[in-house]
């Protein structure tokens, strides 16, 4: 059993400007035993959103111990914080936003503010706060050393679907993954159909459950439904986007 | 020299929606002396044959024991079954839908055929169910271990090319990669020219063989006749896409 | 403290392709002890320019003795020399049309010119050529054994901005990078304020001094001033491009 320590990064900084490339080259400097693992860095510029909902699949996961640095900071440079999280035996560093809300809301989390460092770019404190401190963590160093009692956090939270008077729940599509699947906040326990503005569809085990081109609706991945059309795009098909609205028929 | 376990994986998932970030906390949770390494996530969503044509590249390219994790799977959750191959000394998992066919067509294959298990999700087996079949082979488990006896499974092949009357050989365009260069199954030891439906093009020795802007032909680092423009794209220039007829003349 | 050996990867091949894996695929299999590790592979198709700037930031970053190994490289298969370099304690190979400057132009570089490999495919050097040097450094074999003494190599520099009879300065645009901040190579220790055609713009400490929508400039993360747009992009909003003509008054 080894004890690797495994830092994850996640940002909207894509790869061509060199942002990520210089982020690595710290962690790699300042915590040379820590193996560095690629989340994603093509969540939309400042989608601080796209990134908690992509942090909410992903970070436990990894196995205890795991460091993951999120960097979707749209605030960079003013009075909003940099944290630093352990949750559930993984650490998160990134910005005071809302991103980290996954593991703030996981239940015994704690939680501390990094300090501004001196010298750090006003620009960028992905490469001169949140990468040091997630090193620092890599390399063992206790979250109580890397920062000060923290305000309140911001919280980011999944909208909440509502009952309606008629007995069915009124939801909204969260996210239009890359296959232009439509993943909704809904949990459906027993089947149903969900209706979008244009549709009613029936609720499937999968997606080869319908001919090719059908939309179908199946409980996703993550157990939220999901509206799909099979080897096409919902998104496309049925016009919808984040936001839109669903409604759960049992 | 070490006994490192490199895991590589290959899907369309893209990688801001977190479907890649699962498979990497599942693999190594389940696997953690191995070492991850990224081949592409971009392979156009569902494109099988985009994902075959990339894996033919690269899959004996890597070290013995290595473990391929191919996942473009527009079947999921249907019957389609899922493999595990061993072939020269390389593992491959993913579904059987023909994009595994470089290993399985390389002789002396072993396939054996993963029972579904009863928690896995039915829209993503990438994370519940070839995943661990992956971190399973990076752990040392035999490839018997993991699976029962296989039907005979699904074959994609590259189009042949065919001897015209003329004394011609008739082939067509492959891929289009990211250059906008066309990949074309003509094998041409000898030189010659290619036709397209517009231009007749020489094959030379290397794109710099021409001035900028020019078509050329070269025989290309997979040994496939490729047709370029010098520091241009010859798809858009010439109109070539996947399908495209083109004809070798020697 | 480890002696991990990192090898940096830095192209334009997108990785669709399978030309990124096949060099991974080689990169394990000759230095078996080596960490390969992303920069990025989404330079513009053969943008030498693009390539160089994304160098110029990570190359020094990186721990002492990595390799980091660099293509785009629109003239392969030409005359061009393939190059390895040892500057400040890391090494670098790559085609020798530029790319590497960050590194030649740093003092006390060592530079060899790459011998030929009669088996390498003419359109392939990144996979044949540079994927093996690259490999042959991370085991640890001196620079002097690759290659032998090469042409001075070609040079390419980030223009210098230039003063006004008026006292301004005369600069451009460098970069547009992914949030469609402008950043320019102008250098400005006091403040002062950018002019583009259309606009004067202050310079600030931060994105966040100015509300959501209005344009600013800062120094940025490498010391050059950038103009962008707060929760904006300002090549958009400004018609901004590289080559675009801006200038510092004070």
């Amino acid at each position: 059993m080894t004890m690797r320590k495994i830092i994850t990064l996640l940002t909207d900084f894509g790869t061509a400007d060199g942002y990520v490339g210089e982020m690595k080259g710290v962690l790699y400097s300042l915590a040379p035993d820590a193996d560095v693992v690629d989340i994603a860095h093509d969540i939309p510029p400042q989608d601080v959103e796209r990134g908690r909902l992509t942090l909410a699949r992903i970070w436990r996961r990894f196995p205890p111990g795991t460091v993951h640095l999120v960097v979707v900071d749209p605030g960079v440079g003013s009075s909003r914080a940099g944290l630093v999280v352990s949750s559930h035996d993984r650490y998160l560093v990134g910005p005071d936003n809302g991103v980290l809300s996954p593991a703030l809301l996981a239940g015994g989390a704690r939680v501390v503010s990094l300090p501004l460092s001196p010298t750090a770019s006003s620009t960028f404190h992905g490469r001169d706060l949140f990468a040091p401190a997630a090193a620092a963590l890599a390399r063992g160093e206790p979250i109580e050393d890397l920062g000060v009692e923290a305000q309140p956090p911001v919280i980011r939270r999944t909208p909440e679907a509502t009952r309606r008077a008629d007995g069915g729940i009124d939801g909204e599509v969260i996210i239009i993954d890359r296959f232009g699947n439509a993943i909704t906040n809904l949990i459906a326990l027993r089947g149903g159909t969900i209706e979008t503005a244009s549709r009613a569809i029936p609720i499937r085990r999968t997606y080869a459950d319908v001919p090719p081109g059908t939309p179908v609706a199946v409980v996703g991945s993550t157990g939220f439904v999901e509206i799909a059309v099979r080897d096409g795009s919902a998104a496309r098909t049925l016009d919808l986007s984040r936001g839109s609205r669903v409604t759960l028929r049992s």
